[in-house]
């Protein structure tokens, strides 16, 4: 496309974005840096970024497939996805099929069972405050987010959670709990954004509960750059070329 | 009525509940304990059991009239109510008319500022993880409760919300936040329980901001049995008897 990179218009913590030619498209850098604890754990995993943005492209495109729109447009580089610039909406859809992670640990459960359904929670994106849960109401009530919003959120991470349950499940992998970001659209329609990879999901094998995520790095249970290659490999069929 | 303890069958931090030689019946008594952070923070506060009973059985009258049901049956002594046995749902409902406390917090809002419209937050009745806020869908889904529970709650606690800011304010306080707690009848329906003190509400004077409630004691603010009280006085036209 000759879509050439400008100014830097916000680097996180795994991801950079940059403006574009065209000021409706940002061109999204997957890094090969990985934190937890907001921040507190960090780490260079090699081949992370080419991994993920590989993964992303990937799946945002077997989600548009069935239906879900993302910001995405098309992977221009190993490390590079070119997509539609979006304001992103300040909360984090989580999506929940088994008990794991935060939600063992706040309400005192025991870790790996199914959930009865799938399970939607919504957090304040906010690093200064470590992503508080809210209830619905809260972003609305406090105007960061529409009643619209939140429900079409809703519906759209459920939509995406059949479809990647079916993927994952055909891999040997179970789709524990996942999150999602959303952004507006000028004139304010809202599309998936962000990324979806092993950062954002948690991954188990099926039979031996083996984690195929980044608990693997937060719960230093392993080499995580050997397990995003392992996720590669089974995604895609073939090793990550050099 | 002629009704008389038995067992005692469950003591909290503020009260105690005994069965009667009625099944169906139990006596709430009202403590003057007042315990703060879970509990850390302890203290007897005089004539609070006595307070707490009277504008609790006051305010459960008021709420029945307006036509949301309650426990209780009547006030039997200066620091008991006959309730009706129910089974305490675990979910503490919040509603909140401004930011203060945990919401604010939470979200790193400032307090003081009148909410939008009046939210209503759900936590995990647990002494051990320290009432952790749920959405609506985790206490379902997890087998807790059921859905029209939730909508049950819900509605009533926003109904009570207002008849209660309309009775605090024609006393020149504004209701800013308070607790619900409901129980289960045999047969499965819903009615509001345990209590309506200002130890479960936050009260501030309205123009001057003075806290009317257990914050006084949270806060070190002076002296909570002064601040209740004047609450009395204030619901009542006159002092509390000797």
């Amino acid at each position: 496309m000759g879509v050439e990179r400008s100014a830097l218009l916000y680097e996180g913590k795994s991801k950079r974005v940059f403006a574009t030619s065209d000021p409706d498209l940002v061109i999204l850098e997957f890094k090969d840096d990985a934190t937890a604890f907001n921040g507190v754990k960090h780490a260079l995993i090699s081949d992370k970024g080419r991994i993920n943005c590989a993964l992303s492209a990937y799946l945002f495109d077997r989600v548009r497939e069935a239906g879900v729109d993302s910001h995405m447009v098309e992977k221009i580089s190993d490390t590079e996805l070119l997509c539609r610039n979006v304001e992103i909406v300040p909360v984090e859809v989580v999506v929940r099929n088994f008990v794991a992670g935060s939600l063992a640990k706040r309400y005192g459960l025991e870790e790996g069972g199914r959930l009865a359904r799938p399970l939607v929670e919504f957090f304040y994106k906010s690093d200064d405050l470590n992503d508080p849960l809210m209830g619905w109401d809260v972003p609305v009530i406090l105007g960061w987010t529409r009643d619209w919003e939140m429900a079409f959120m809703k519906e759209q991470a459920l939509q995406v959670n059949v479809i990647l349950c079916a993927f994952w499940d055909d891999l040997g992998i179970d789709l524990v709990d996942y999150k999602l970001e959303f952004g507006r659209r000028p004139g304010g329609a809202l599309v998936l954004a962000d990324e979806i990879t092993p950062d954002g999901c948690r991954l188990w094998e099926k039979g031996t509960g083996r984690k195929l995520d980044k608990d693997v790095f937060r719960r230093d249970l392993g080499d995580l750059s050997a397990t995003y290659h392992e996720v590669y490999q089974r995604v895609f069929g073939a090793e990550l070329g050099a």
